[in-house]
């Protein structure tokens, strides 16, 4: 057996301390698994007297973690601090700078800084591995990098917030407001305390910046990605999406188009059969389309300490084993700059809720506006009375050009009889 | 860029010819991915002029594949002839013995002589590598043997015979009678002429003799495998399942227990909401359990020319890209040899359809004999009233062991007024 694998673990949160404790505890296996032992033989993180469950005996402590990055001498160093600047950039590019592998769980920095460490990872023939930045434990990386490596994706959508799908789904279930879910999540330990990053789609935005990169062979561009959360989303909204036989998800898509690489993140309709509809809860799925394989999906927990070190593991024995694959499936200096697809270019199906006064003439005003703006009706549900007077109108419509419905949707909103700024929700086919 | 890595290819039916046409096609994505280019070399079938629709210009033709095995100057011998003995092992025995790597998708071949074939590939530091022959395009042997690596998985269970869920899905559809849709799936080619290798179990065995392998880091032993097809589910079963919250799927399932490893291949119940549930048609998946990532699903489509060749060029990739594994994970000698649980073992839920003469005393002669057996009914339907005065009787029962319900069939079928065999389907609900 060859001489062990050396660990250096930076950042002792759930994560961090989880990858301690599980490569302590699958030690027998792991050595099996890699052909030789993986030892953690140095940890970092802030305050050395915290009990966490783990033991640390016979582990080099460091307080600073570049310092430890730098100057230990190990062959991986697992950065899981996170946030996409400051200490963790420095840790991983330290680490890279001295020879050492690197394996993140940090989304934002892969995201954001993945294109230029990912050059000097591969020019230097090092691993920067970030299976567990994606989608938790799923091996969606491992799969599209090499599972995938014979297809052209041509399109992929995944739901990539596992705290999104909880509330989406607890929304569902319950017939429950936003709200409500939102602060029953974050209870549950499900949301965090400033939950925007999640509920606003950011997290999701930089998970699939880096499937796009994955999927197309080009450069990470976090800055085109098209964001929208799912604060807006009204138990209304999930109530006729399942009369009209959607689901509502936060989705994550990266598509090739004639006009160039679409990325977007949305609430989506999904018709009830698709697969992704049946991903429930804190799960995470991405579905993904190629030439040859036709569609896969591939499901799991998108988050949580047990998930997230199992996919940090993953790499390590990656590592271990010497099984190399450039950052982003092709060298960093092949990477291709992506043609960006404006998102006014989207085709495809629109749900839109108005919230309407009442009156004679109401619906007339609504359906000239989407004609006006070259848009079919393809279903309309008006129901109910409300003492306030004020009422949904519910419109789906057939295949238009997200520009047309940014039109409609102004020339709505415009109206005396409207109420509210019109909600639009879009519909995902395939 | 390295030197280009040389494929023979035997074999040239519907698999060998999209395979040899995938790398043609993809061949500037390919390089890229590979770091090399990839070429076709050498070709052997059995028939030199067919039109298959492929060009082979260029391509050294052979009449005997195993003379190309053993004598043409290439990197991987991809064999894809199919069967578990004859040509088809003599091809991969010889290219591995002439210093060959060997890609195949013949499922056959492996669950039968994986074992002797792996510790030849592993001494020799050869890939033997099969992922086309485990659930078609979806990438799980790369799953289990790398990206849930650091998992002891302890339960997987799949839905591994794409034409087995065809039929059982067509059944629930259109409810129509097995005969009648096996004969349709024929017509349409989702069926073999001769189907038993698929509707008796069979071809989901071997796939589930492999993934035991891989999951449980043993030795292949399909001969403990337990397999029972789908022949006996009666178009009235399907009703009563979709009626008691459950789908009717073909499972293979592995799963450590403390008598041991149990391996078995049969009709079984899953619920509704179990994300199994919503794999329909042709497509398989793959549920693995592993004790860090918890639950993950795997689905695509497990068969067909595509999906097939998609695996066996990702397996091109992996060697073209020098990605080492040993053929089950870890090396051949370090196998364990399984303890194997008998199916009498099994723990579980239990649905049993007795066709009854309808008359007093019926319903009483069968709870005596569950009670005599010692297992509890969780519910019975007794309903309709036929001509010729045969009327199902259905039963769920509480949890129980497989050799007391084999005890209570036993007892049940020796009723007087019984008509039939009794048919039981296990209920699978984790």
């Amino acid at each position: 057996m060859s001489a062990p694998l050396r660990i250096a673990v930076a950042g002792l949160g759930v994560v961090g301390a989880e990858t301690v404790r599980l490569i302590s505890t699958q030690g027998e296996m792991l050595a099996r698994r890699c052909g030789r032992p993986v030892v953690v033989q140095a940890v970092s993180a802030r305050d050395k007297t915290r009990d966490r469950g783990i033991s640390l005996q016979g582990i080099e402590w460091f307080d600073d973690p570049v310092a430890m990055a730098r100057n230990t001498d190990v062959d991986v160093v697992c950065e899981l601090i996170g946030g996409s600047e400051g200490i963790a950039r420095d840790v991983c590019g330290t680490a890279l700078d001295s020879g050492k592998h690197v394996v993140t769980a940090n989304k934002a920095l892969i995201a954001m800084h993945g294109a230029n460490l990912g050059q000097v990872a591969d020019t230097a023939g090092l691993a920067l591995a970030y299976e567990a930045a994606v989608a938790g434990g799923i091996p969606i990386v491992k799969a599209l990098r090499e599972g995938l490596a014979a297809n052209q994706v041509n399109r992929l959508q995944g739901i990539l917030n596992g705290t999104c799908n909880y509330i989406l789904t607890a929304m569902r279930e319950t017939g429950r407001d936003f709200g409500e879910i939102l602060a029953e999540a974050q209870a549950h330990g499900y949301a965090e305390a400033d939950p925007s990053f999640d509920i606003d789609g950011v997290d999701a935005a930089h998970k699939l910046a880096i499937l796009t990169s994955l999927t197309f062979g080009c450069e990470i561009d976090f800055g085109t990605v098209h964001i929208e959360g799912i604060r807006h989303i009204d138990s209304i909204d999930i109530r006729f999406a399942s009369e009209l036989g959607y689901r509502i998800k936060l989705l994550g898509i990266a598509e090739m188009t004639d006009a160039g690489i679409q990325q977007r993140v949305h609430p989506a309709m999904v018709p009830l059969d698709a697969p992704i509809a049946s991903v429930e809860g804190v799960f995470n799925g991405i579905v993904a389309d190629g030439d040859f394989v036709g569609t896969t999906m591939f499901e799991g927990r998108g988050a949580g300490a047990g998930p997230t070190a199992s996919a940090v593991v993953a790499d390590i024995v990656d590592i271990a084993r010497d099984r190399k694959t450039p950052t982003f499936g092709v060298p960093a200096d092949e990477l291709n700059v992506a043609r960006v697809a404006a998102m006014a270019d989207r085709d495809g199906l629109y749900y839109v809720r108005v919230m309407v006064r009442d009156k004679p003439g109401v619906f007339a005003d609504i359906a000239g506006a989407l004609r006006d703006s070259q848009i079919s009706i393809e279903s309309a549900i008006q129901r109910g009375r409300a003492e306030d007077g004020v009422v949904p109108v519910i419109l789906t419509t057939h295949e238009t050009k997200e520009a047309r419905m940014q039109d409609a949707l102004r020339l709505i909103g415009a109206l005396d009889s409207v109420a509210e700024t019109p909600r639009m929700i879009r519909i995902e086919t395939v």
